[in-house]
């Protein structure tokens, strides 16, 4: 007999939002070719963040700090706010449980779109959350949508990610605003922008700690390229950002992480060159889509979902032959999302690999 | 008027289970000469570990495998058990927290000691639960009762360190196994092994990965000197261990302290030398106290607890006037240990600055 879980614990699925892609190696026996299946930076940090971390291995024997101070001075600086409206995280998702945990009681309602971020509804429903789930519009999350559906439910929470993952679709910053300023009282925003750098000027709203009902979610995964150093953070009203404080775990934060994420900050001509090879690995998966036949939809984010032309079924076949054929990519969970496969952007090198995949898992695809 | 947080968060305080040297150092304005306050390794990692952490730098665009394979593995390894005997976290401080939401409900009781860990104690509050502190005896943890009162009051966790914190008594493996076998059904143990590399041969009692009613944490952070690395794991039952799966932050390892704590681990003669050289400095500061006047307690850990030979006040005064000479060391917050100040094993440089302003605290102490 095991200890007494609660009953909250026993009714959840022992399933896993995402299985890595080391899992799939291992599963496989064999290493991938390319690696465009996580919506990873393959462009890397800034040299700066490498070298920083580099040096900063030596102080591994120190705890990090626990308020992350440096970081969230240099981003208060970076963001023209106060370090007051800034928390600091392991990654997006340590930070998207957090808050779920100070919101959410068993039965209360969160809204999101259906085939949206999975770890979100991974803790919605570990802290028995009562998901509402609205279907994508376009290719795009319903952003009025969800928020008059949340006055509708009295919802807790809504979730939106602007730009999209897994389309990468974005909504302009006026249709933001609009659902920003239709957010019912008590409930709280979760604007997931963990790929807004890559999106055109103007996509963000500009930002505004004074609003209690809007939590801003950033990170050094993306555009930065550091997914493996596990640093986000959330921007919000101060009352909000201190509740935090009350539940998170405060030294939780890697050392060499927190110099790194000081050092990638720093250097913004990197970032905007990242950005740039980022737009031109969307252009050249545009391009292999196009010779194969298939679109490639519009990005504002470090991927491209592109339009298998068939069923969920046909883009899963077509998955599976690039698995088989090295390339780690997936796929959306939902329909009608889940006609396409989503190829993060790659080197070259990559691209070439996925590019001289791609027509022979088309073929065995068709030939099912 | 912010979001509608639960009631369980409403209730729960804004304190921290502990404040960081370097906002200490903020709010002096001034550096520590010593930092010998957090039972961190001053000896660092292994220079393997290290290596292996600066060569991760270039892969941190990846995030780290979810599963830690390969660190499992090897901890299967080194520890004669099975991989799916042991979850890896985000330090014992995150492991504790999944493990409290685990099984905690509002009012479900857990035992510990007055003055043992407080971060346990942070999550047990955070989660509702009912904490029940048993007295110290004789400056440890008293193991047979804190096993029996679990039995009387239904408790659903109970938390022993062995070696303990902050004391840094121990008890001999004969102790632990008599407490394991008293584990009422429905009940777990959580044996916070944090020190145990330190203690002395057979303190910890054998794994027993099919006895449901314990859990055994370790860690990276201590003896292996990665304390900033953030790695910690537990051994337990494997259906336990699996629930963690149901909850925990499945992608919220750094994948440089991953690759750091694999090889830390493989450095086992250099984790012999690190417990050679902390041997050595408990020594010294045993001197260091006894040439002060003062007795410094048995120890089978990274520090020493110091008995200032007086109440609460005087141990504080004394503290206070080591961070006044630059020396961050901290104390016990519960009486009776609360006598006592505490300092961890440094470098004979960490030990010498110490050394040299004990006498002045203790003056200034007792003219207070």
């Amino acid at each position: 007999m095991g200890p007494g879980y609660t009953k909250l614990v026993q009714g959840l699925p022992a399933s896993v939002p995402f299985v890595g892609p080391e899992a799939q190696e291992r599963a496989r026996g064999r290493a991938f070719v390319a690696r465009i299946g996580a919506n990873e930076s393959v462009f890397g940090p800034s040299p700066k963040a490498r070298a920083a971390m580099q040096h900063g291995a030596a102080d591994i024997w120190m705890y990090g700090d626990p308020e992350s101070h440096k970081l969230r001075s240099a981003l208060a600086y970076h963001h023209e706010i106060a370090s007051e409206n800034i928390v600091v995280g392991e990654g997006i998702d340590a930070l998207l449980g957090y808050l779920v945990r100070l919101v959410v009681e068993p039965g209360d309602k969160v809204i999101t779109s259906a085939g949206a971020y999975p770890t979100f509804n991974y803790h919605v429903t570990g802290f028995g959350g009562d998901l509402v789930c609205l279907p994508y519009r376009a290719d795009a999350e319903d952003a009025v949508a969800l928020v008059k559906m949340a006055a509708q439910v009295n919802a807790k929470l809504i979730y939106l990610a602007n730009p999209d993952n897994p389309m990468g679709s974005w909504h302009a910053q006026a249709v933001v605003s609009e659902m920003i300023a239709l957010v019912p009282a008590g409930c709280l925003l979760v604007l997931d922008e963990a790929y807004v750098e890559f999106a055109p000027e103007g996509t963000a709203p500009p930002l505004d700690i004074g609003n209690e009902r809007v939590i801003r979610m950033r990170t050094f995964s993306k555009a930065y390229g550091m997914a493996g150093a596990r640093v986000g953070y959330a921007i919000g009203a101060r009352d909000l950002i201190r509740a935090f404080d009350k539940i998170r775990n405060h030294f939780g934060m890697c050392r060499m992480s927190q110099v790194g994420a000081l050092a990638a900050l720093a250097d913004q001509p990197y970032l905007r060159s990242v950005i740039g090879q980022v737009a031109q690995a969307r252009r050249t998966i545009g391009q292999i889509a196009a010779a194969n036949g298939l679109v490639a939809l519009p990005s504002a984010t470090n991927f491209v979902a592109i339009d298998c032309g068939r069923d969920s079924s046909f883009a899963a076949e077509v998955l599976h032959g690039l698995i088989a054929r090295d390339i780690f990519v997936r796929m959306p969970f939902v329909a009608p999302q889940n006609r396409c496969i989503r190829v993060s952007a790659g080197t070259m090198r990559d691209l070439d690999a996925f590019g001289a995949a791609l027509p022979g898992a088309l073929d065995d695809a068709r030939q099912k």
